[in-house]
């Protein structure tokens, strides 16, 4: 028999910098809703869903940082959204700035919930690949502090069984390095959840800024292939406080080819059928990992950060 | 001043199985020679170029395999290759079966070298990833069976500093597996050179033969893109022996983009101008590894060599 988990992708539209966690759930709630009219029974929201996407604004009070911030999950604003997938019966992934006090330190984590259809959180990932700069670039349109405002998550890429499937989650730039997707591929993972923020321009001029809906897809079309796993990439789009942000959530199937694909730069569901034994396929014969890898000249891979030219 | 660099891709058609090494020889030192005409100072050829694809007979006569191997390069069949590439100043990569007696036994590899404008060979590469299988399938239309009749590339995947670039070479399935490029990458590897012969359909019936286009180029870009380097794929095509190889030899850009392709499956070259100094863009931004990657999370990708599930 089949395993067979439809999912949504719940892409929003911008959000604006006054506008209240309260009113962007009911927004979340809406494509909740959408999503189960048609069958969904997990769905994707995207990256730092909640609010506008702050790290674009130089900040110095601690209090005005953390303000962007959830000390606790589920909170008042967003128990709506828990309750009503609990009563739809639905599961969701969401994607957060996460405030924790850890080991006696306040802790400030770029994070995405994975929430089963009782509304119990049963997984955590913090954004590894953190984009970006933590210096202030001054007088530009809009920056991009993530390396300012976060650390680097620390929980690594975890995979977990729920909704009969392996899972797992990634957000933004993490996309972009196959290391993601290989070490979840390595759990035997067959849906890769990520949400995104993705300007069309950077704070500076960038020679690739016309290509980002090309690398956009060929970085998770290859990460499907290449771990013969589905990915659902969920973008925040629309022009947000005069940043322009790529729109493009896809799925992707196990071969690689994308299945589903938003029209819209703003609130949209997308969904596919999963037929999760098509990820068997490749995993058992041209990506048999078991048969294939040969991990004794993978060592630099995890042993060093920045390359050195030859003869260095 | 911008460092460029005239690459060729020189594509063959089929091979006959009872088609002399002179003979091929003759065929690659045409290409060799209209690459020259094209300004290229560097030229790819394919994988294990100067026969028929031989893995796909089932053989068990060591002295019958063994006479589709090179015991010593260049030998009286290939030393005209070298000789016109002396004359006209050019170097160039060349796949053949290396037989090699080493630490008392012989050696069998899928190899590429790289030769100098004056005929040195100053690298050599042999294939980590080996497709196939090593038991005989019986009555199939061909098999594939590299795995009988070669030993895991014993020499990870060097970076070569030659033709004022970083060079390295990879072979055929080589360039779907992220780890190739990427241990290159971490030597700041410019150009990745690599030759293939793909069977457009397996020994039995697979669910994606109808996407080996799609794939061969999706795994080149997305290396190209991750990497921030060119890759040049070149192709062994058309119909050898009733098998159907896949042609499509590309040339990829650091952006990721194909900006050279071949139209046919035959002997065809097609040629680049590579401004390496583009491979700098994105290495050093969205791609500078130092400041971006998180070595500490991808353990498992050097240390596990089959997918483990969650839970197991």
């Amino acid at each position: 028999m089949s395993r067979t988990l439809i999912v949504a992708g719940a892409q929003t539209g911008p959000i604006a910098p006054d506008e209240s966690r309260r009113h962007v759930v009911g927004r979340l709630i809406e494509l909740l809703r959408a999503a189960h009219a048609r069958g969904a029974k997990l769905v994707v929201f995207p990256e730092l869903v909640l609010t506008t996407f702050f790290p674009r604004y130089w900040m110095e009070d601690q209090a005005e940082i953390d303000a962007w911030f959830e000390s606790e999950m589920p909170n008042a604003a967003t128990m709506p959204l828990f309750d009503e997938a609990v009563r739809l019966g639905m599961g969701f992934t969401l994607g957060y700035a996460e405030l924790v006090r850890e080991g006696g330190r306040t802790r400030h984590f770029n994070t995405s919930i994975l929430v089963d259809a009782h509304g119990k959180i049963i997984g955590r990932y913090r954004k590894v690949h953190l984009p970006g700069h933590s210096d202030n670039l001054g007088d530009v349109p809009y920056q991009h502090l993530e390396k300012k405002y976060f650390e680097p998550g620390d929980l690594g890429f975890p995979v977990w069984r729920a909704f009969d499937a392996n899972l797992g989650m990634a957000i933004c730039n993490d996309r972009r390095w196959p290391e993601t997707y290989r070490v979840m591929g390595l759990q035997d993972v067959e849906v890769v959840m990520l949400g995104y923020n993705t300007p069309l321009r950077g704070p500076l001029p960038r020679q690739y800024d016309h290509l980002a809906d090309f690398h956009n897809k060929l970085s998770m079309q290859a990460g499907a292939y290449q771990n013969s796993c589905y990915v659902v990439g969920v973008a925040k789009g629309g022009l947000e406080d005069n940043c322009d942000l790529l729109a493009g959530s896809i799925i992707c199937a196990p071969s690689g080819e994308i299945i589903a694909q938003a029209m819209t730069a703003g609130d949209e569901v997308i969904t596919a059928a999963l037929d999760l034994d098509l990820c068997r396929i490749n995993k058992e014969a041209v990506f048999n990992f078991a048969a294939h890898r040969r991990i004794e000249h993978y060592g630099l891979i995890s042993s060093r950060t920045g390359a050195v030219p030859p003869g260095e």
